[in-house]
């Protein structure tokens, strides 16, 4: 626990990690977890998790290791599970291979594995450490570790504004704030995504499809979306033989994330595109509307919340998309549902896209918020990161 | 004019525009000018320009070259003046010394050189040739050049907002948005200002000094303010033996921006800072209210313009103080006046610091502008440049 490591270990777990992050617009609901196998500065394994059910990033590290895997040191971005699920417990498989040393950059406190791992194989004689990256690591399956540890996911509310802090013209129009290369981005967040979130409101002014519509070639982790512990690395080219290939189209056969749409009173009308079957589809909407049943919803699933104060409790949307395996949620939703995500104190991120351009007093506020009546009691938000796309400016920040 | 520049040229140019910046808190009205003087690439004098009615920059550098000067090339970056102005003409100087070539990097537009420094020299038989760096040192005399080729001054306006655009809470609360280090910043640029602009609904509301206060120390054209040309480059520590050393304190000896006060109805209530005569202040009012001689307005200077549509014309506003020798304005004022300069196409330059908070829907608008009924006719600005200040964002912006 309080080891110290050398900087061969830093080396070959920042590789684990760029490994890990191939994983990231694919691995949902699982975490993104990357494996280096090595003899001191020589590398013999390597492998990461690319989707639920298949194999876990150690099993393909082991089986390119081969018998060099002996007395090896692994080094996993996440503690190796212990549990049957849909494959077989790569801490058994870290001890038949005969590997001398495991180092582990986050625990995983999943249920079924939360400490298994580690005891398991020290259990076997191995030496294990861990910590090393951790932040690195946790980060990178931020929502994995919000779903596990808080039982709700980790929620990233993506906005576009002007300098003067407005989303549309009074009139409505917001086509387009921000330029080519903040919508591409925005792309990458959503791919990362396991659920799109927005309301019905958004749906009735705007349409969206709420997919992710981007080449897999846009998607290289090191691009945009996966900055989280080592932002713009140019990610490994050397793939183990036992690899598959990554997915030839994400969003086509990979993964697409749940769009989720807040529909209260269902009123989201026929022919939206957020109802048109091309990517799984949860319309949540309140109990005395749930008699209701034409045919809008053919394509889509639809479940009922109670909406006592005529509004949704929203910790209790979150509940439920923790319960359905929802790690990050992309919210791309108008001022009022934003809004009332930050009042309720359950925004983890804010994306905040700024074009060069003043729409004026009239135009659309960024959020709707209550009334502060004192600076002190002012929303205080702490900046990860701001870079530049294009003309515009892009802002990364959570709450202070 | 077509000439190529080699890169000792460059070199000695980058020096002297270095040497020019330290001007830049001091030389208003005049231009701020360096010259170096440069046997290939040994420096035999450096000088630069620091105040209206000392000596300009040609002069230190032919003093510290002395007879070194004797076949020299000489480089400035403003064209070398012609007439007998509070100095002799520095053409003159540099004939008399014996140079044998001048690089000038700017030609001086004003009325008494405009060319005229150019063809003195060239009559005399030196070899002289213009724009190497023309566009750095227009730059850092953007305003000196607005004043005499606009006939207005260069309006630079200064704006502290949060993420959402706000400048301050409904009930008019906005102490403090931005950090310590955004506000020692927003002292720089009023500084190298020669007025600060304000309206009477500001006064009337926040009570601002609208003065310099910072220590000279804090005042070095590298830290901020100066940027134009070579943001950042640390400025020379040679300083010939001939020049005088900097102002010891800013804003108490050294030049004081005027303040200007547009205050139609002289609402400006007695005890207001802007009335205390600690900086030379100029309240402009309207026609109509020049009948009132309240000793409101003993140690400021009051003059009437007419207000026929119950507002002031803001072009004759900005002539009447180019008249008066004002290069740069720094405009601190609130969202009427600011968004005024704005609808009128009168701003060059915003200033814009983002503080990473929220302060709501209900808080005051970064600026007061006509509502638009379409995305094309939506204001549009390009970024110049983006920092960290504290926890803040500065963004500098000029019209698209």
């Amino acid at each position: 626990m309080s080891a110290s490591f050398s900087a061969t270990d830093h080396a070959h777990m920042a590789h684990a990690l760029r490994l890990a992050e191939r994983g990231l617009y694919t691995t949902a609901p699982n975490p993104r977890v990357g494996c280096v196998i090595a003899h001191g500065d020589e590398v013999v394994g390597t492998g990461f998790h690319q989707r639920a059910g298949e194999p876990h990033a150690e099993v393909y590290a082991l089986r390119e290791a081969g018998e060099r895997a002996r007395g090896a040191t692994a080094y996993v971005t996440l503690e190796p599970c212990a549990h049957h699920g849909r494959t077989p417990p790569c801490a058994d498989a870290l001890i038949a291979a005969g590997v001398g040393r495991v180092v582990v950059a986050a625990e995983d406190p999943f249920d079924q594995v939360d400490g298994r791992g580690v005891s398991r194989l020290r259990a076997a004689g191995i030496a294990v450490e861990t910590g090393l990256m951790r932040e690195a690591a946790r980060e990178l399956n931020i929502g994995f570790f919000s779903r596990i540890e808080r039982g709700r996911p980790f929620v990233r509310v993506k906005l576009a504004m002007s300098l003067d802090g407005r989303t549309a013209l009074a009139n409505g129009d917001s086509k387009w704030i921000t330029g080519e290369a903040a919508r591409a981005d925005v792309q990458r967040w959503r791919a990362r995504s396991s659920a799109i979130l927005s309301g019905s409101g958004t749906v009735l002014a705007d349409n969206p499809r709420l997919t992710v519509r981007l080449a897999s070639s846009s998607l290289s982790p090191g691009s945009a979306g996966g900055e989280g512990w080592g932002e713009g690395a140019a990610f490994e080219a050397r793939a183990p033989l036992t690899q598959p290939s990554p997915p030839s189209k994400l969003g086509g056969e990979g993964f697409k994330p749940l769009r989720v749409i807040l529909d209260r009173q269902l009123r989201t009308p026929a022919g939206s595109h957020v109802l048109d079957g091309s990517a799984p589809t949860l319309l949540i909407h309140g109990e005395s509307a749930s008699s209701c049943t034409d045919d809008r919803f053919a394509h889509i699933k639809r479940l009922a919340l109670p909406t006592p104060a005529d509004a949704f409790d929203l910790h209790a949307v979150l509940a439920l998309l923790a319960q359905r395996d929802v790690n990050e949620i992309h919210v791309e939703a108008g001022p009022r549902l934003c809004g009332a995500l930050f009042a309720a104190g359950l925004v983890d991120e804010l994306l905040l896209y700024i074009a060069p351009l003043l729409l004026g007093s009239e135009a659309a506020p960024l959020m709707h918020l209550p009334s502060l009546t004192d600076m002190a009691s002012r929303w205080s938000l702490r900046l990860l990161d701001q870079r530049m796309l294009g003309p515009d400016i892009r802002l990364r920040l959570r709450p202070g």
